[in-house]
């Protein structure tokens, strides 16, 4: 049988959501880089455009059906491949994973990703990301003062774990100061070593060039 | 027993989602109005920061919690009152459900809310909103043209509905040609009868001012 397609690009931190809920699943999968600068970007070529019309990586071919957008991705993982679950079982736990995941692929990635920073321009691109990051981080730092034990929620990985630590790489590179989120900074140097967020990192892609740039 | 509270405005187009959620499953509610421009945003008074440290509505206190992002609401809502279905039953049909979501959640809206334009200034705000909610839609369009039978994804509302159409009503706000999206129209239209979605408008909300502005 042949494994799903992953639709992916190193530094894309919502392919890389996406990476880490495969290998925390433990499902194998192939790799299908898109360069988001290459020739002005892949994911805007007639042929991707009929793979995800939002023009953004990642996409996901699994089961037979494309499936696009990460979270939505992640979740139909989560109900088709129960092993080693992302979300807890607990409601109100539950509901926390996915206000964190929310805060931060709705509220502080769409603003900083790269189609946007093209539109606020080279000069503003930098201050633009950190005031979305900082504000968003603010909020997570928040949530997790309640929520939070080893990881996001509680003990166990969840879903909330799978975007937070892509965020924090994101922060790094547009020089946010992050000593003000010290449970954010915890979690992510926890999960640092872990094989499944290991495997997924962007310096551990296929199509990671070999000087990576802004590390 | 004391009803929900439901931090809402008007406008927003994230309360409107969860308003049309807990009318659909039927619910009983109050509103607390938490003004988004007077006195420069109830939202960001120290207050309301204890409810939602994002600074944004709505909020949910419910079952003895408080709970903020729209989407993960309308998870808790479906988790915990299973009654009138916000998604389907099968997988793929889901996923797909939450492909629209996110669309409209992630890629959509956090572009073109009020904080975002604040930032993005008065002189350039109509054409970035334009630009966004354009792309997006050609997305949903898309995503529609293979899921839609009466409602987004086929026969019954589901959760994509509940964000279709304040997504559509800021669309038009922000005077987008929605000509190319014809499926999107009709949805909006088939839905706009329906007791539930006409409960939540922003012209039926305790704070709608007399005049409708922008209506």
């Amino acid at each position: 049988m042949n494994h799903p397609i992953l639709y992916s690009y190193w530094r894309s931190s919502c392919s890389w959501r996406v990476r880490i809920a495969m290998n925390l699943k433990e499902i194998p999968y192939d790799i299908k880089p898109i360069s988001l600068i290459k020739s002005g970007g892949e994911q805007h070529c007639n042929e991707y455009r009929e793979v995800n019309p939002m023009e953004q990586v990642p996409a996901l071919q699994i089961d037979g059906h494309t499936l696009i957008e990460s979270v939505a991705i992640m979740h139909y993982l989560e109900e088709t491949r129960p092993q080693r679950p992302l979300l807890p079982q607990d409601v109100h736990k539950r509901a926390k994973v996915r206000e964190i995941v929310e805060i931060i692929c709705s509220g502080i990635q769409p603003l900083q990703n790269l189609i946007v920073l093209i539109h606020v321009g080279e000069e503003k691109k930098k201050e633009w990301a950190q005031h979305w990051i900082t504000r968003g981080f603010r909020a997570v730092e928040k949530a997790l003062s309640t929520s939070a034990g080893k990881y996001c929620v509680g003990d166990e990985i969840s879903m909330a774990d799978c975007c937070l630590v892509p965020q924090v790489f994101n922060a790094r590179r547009f020089h946010v100061d992050l000593r003000p989120y010290p449970i954010i900074l915890r979690i992510d140097r926890e999960l640092e070593s872990n094989p499944a967020f290991r495997a997924a990192h962007p310096s551990n892609q296929p199509d990671c060039p070999p000087e990576l740039p802004n590390k």
